[in-house]
């Protein structure tokens, strides 16, 4: 949960982003109109113990620093067109850069410039500003949801809590690809664009995100659990767990009545009246953990 | 100096910014075309007791945040479009919201996203991206310096060095401004930039930032000490010292023959032809500290 200082520091830096380009912190990018194009860009940090276990790899580290910021790019549709990397040094900057060759050359991305530090005494963070442009104007927001749209996600939650989990524990035989090197839906998110009424990628959990989509655009989010889709090495009984956990940058959006997606993607849902509840799970408020809260300007 | 990790990481980077947009990571900025104009963008980070004062007012830590990264558009001739910031939770993030909000207001440069982490245990790094337009193409680089050019400074060097010293010294009969209330000269760069032939802001040393000018321009600088702009305050005897110490963020600049600055600058060194050395100091190759050396990709 964040902590009430951030949450009012939070506050603090809405009151300093009147730009509309802002969007008032709320949503997942920054929405420049340049020129004849509009820029789409983010900046996401990460910190040792907060979002990568100790001793995890470098080249892990580098990949998910990049491909989280990407994910926020293909939630609004846009195509990336570099990044600046903010790097503490550590103790194997050379696997790090070998991670962000893979998943720069992966995804067509150049660097384009940014900044080394030494790291302070005890803990090491990283930043990364991704910038993209925009394919469709408008850029899609968090806020436009209409009762009446359907739900839908692009593929599985949860896989990125099983490969965490393995990790941790030092399991071999179970894949961790999806916690480790997660993928940005940067196609799915450019052919969605011109259809949605609102996206976002799910970052924090299905639950969190879907509520915040809600919030943002005043309605509230009913959602199907047996329609979510999930790994099948889940088991059954960790579906409800797996709908808080975030990590694994599905995109979520929403489709006005009659409309189908033009990707394979999943029906979980309807858009409702606002009423007492912003989210609905099978009908009912979910209990307990919705997401990882980790309260941010823009992520 | 930069340690042989952190250079070696740097030609790692360097390696994988081809972009022509990158600038080789040997300017202070990234340039793209976009759209019908030319994006100018920077990140830098700052790290506690690296770049700040352990008990340093967080107000100006903010405010140096944000002024350096504009002194780096200043120093391309670009106007301020909007700053991401990454921000560690600390003591007292009340006092840098203040100090964000008033370098913001100061500078007239909207905030348009970021993200909030809670730091690692043991130390505090932010990160600061500033997006800019470039008021003149092509944008003023660092390798454009010609044989036979006049070579500028926009003001005194040694304020910030005095100024850190008080500070460090908790000397109240010193002002300490220069040093943690930085101005960035964006008027000045604005007003530059059609005519220089290149241009930097001085943030790590007159001498090094001289040097790598004259590195990048394949050509040869020749300053004269006493036509270097200081500080009334400055002991005569610390002049030397003065040129290799950083944090002024003056823009070093030269101008073809005949060609004099429209705003107010001291004329101090002649690109001359490259020799056995790069920098020269009333004509024999300085010794001892040129300035700060972290090496950075961008800066």
């Amino acid at each position: 949960m964040a902590s009430s200082g951030e949450a009012r520091f939070i506050d603090m830096m809405r009151a300093l982003a009147r730009d509309p380009a802002a969007r008032a912190l709320t949503d997942d990018v920054a929405v420049l109109p340049f020129g004849t194009e509009t820029l789409v860009v983010t900046h996401d940090m990460m910190a040792q113990g907060v979002h990568w276990l100790a001793g995890q790899d470098e080249a892990d580290i580098a990949w998910k620093l990049v491909a989280t910021n990407l994910s926020d790019l293909a939630a609004k549709g846009a195509r990336p067109v570099g990044v600046l990397i903010g790097y503490a040094l550590g103790p194997d900057d050379a696997r790090f850069a070998q991670g962000l060759r893979e998943v720069l050359d992966t995804y067509d991305v150049p660097l384009l410039g940014g900044d080394t530090i030494t790291p302070p005494a005890g803990g090491r963070s990283h930043g990364l500003t991704a910038l993209g442009r925009a394919t469709h104007v408008p850029v899609p927001a968090r806020n436009g949801a209409h009762v009446g749209d359907s739900v839908w996600i692009t593929g599985p939650v949860g896989a990125a809590m099983l490969g965490f989990e393995a990790l941790r524990d030092h399991r071999s035989d179970i894949d961790t690809t999806a916690f480790r090197r997660p993928v940005p839906r940067l196609a799915e998110g450019i052919a969605l664009a011109p259809l949605v009424t609102a996206m976002m990628d799910v970052s924090d959990g299905l639950l969190i995100d879907a509520r915040r989509l809600a919030e943002a655009s005043g309605v509230c989010i009913a959602l199907e659990s047996a329609a979510v889709p999930v790994p099948e090495t889940l088991p059954p009984e960790r579906l409800r767990e797996a709908l808080g956990w975030g990590d694994d940058y599905q995109l979520l959006f929403t489709l006005p009545p009659g409309v189908r997606p033009p990707i394979d993607a999943y029906a979980i849902g309807r858009v409702t009246e606002s009423g007492p509840y912003s989210l609905l799970l099978d009908g009912a408020p979910p209990q307990g953990r919705l997401g990882y809260w980790h309260d941010r300007p823009n992520h």
